[in-house]
């Protein structure tokens, strides 16, 4: 992949973000509709989860949002960020602040 | 902030590596550098995270690294990447997975 200048990075708004509610997506089997605090305002997402977290297993987890990702409507439901996760081998995981920090930190 | 498009943020390649080795930056106090495993290859960084994580905080720890980010030069070292870390209020934590995950997975 091409190299990304530290100018370009600074434009990515990424911030730790707490979800408060699971729901399941009216219109699509595999996505969760979730309510994420991000401290400054609550946002929803749309996040292709379901096979991977059950939703008490996402239910107050902190994770970390792309705040400022171009909203998107997603089978007719709004979604205002994506959560970071690592993926390989089918094996998929969000990914989390190792130590506790306070809502909305933002990721440098 | 502007808003980032979902083609932008899929030139960025954001990787689970493991820290293999912590040592002092011979010419600055407050950096570390690191060698990293990022499964396909081993890379060095410079990480000013000395004043919040002492070595064996950081010792063979999963972390989320910035693969494809411009290498730099700090104080005559070279850095191949950024490990993310969120920070508020002076607080600063590196991000990891929730779950095991293969080391080199993308974040997604």
């Amino acid at each position: 992949m091409s190299e990304i200048t530290f100018k370009e990075w600074e434009n990515f708004d990424f911030r730790v973000g707490q979800i408060l509610e699971v729901n399941d997506h009216p219109k699509a089997d595999k996505l969760y509709l979730l309510k994420v605090d991000l401290s400054e305002k609550q946002i929803q997402l749309v996040a292709g989860l379901k096979s991977f977290y059950k939703p008490k297993e996402l239910l107050n987890q902190r994770v970390i949002v792309f705040a400022n990702l171009e909203p998107a409507m997603i089978r007719g439901q709004k979604s205002e960020g994506m959560i970071l996760c690592a993926e390989k081998d089918n094996i998929v995981s969000f990914l989390t602040p190792e130590r506790e920090v306070p809502l909305g930190a933002k990721i440098r």
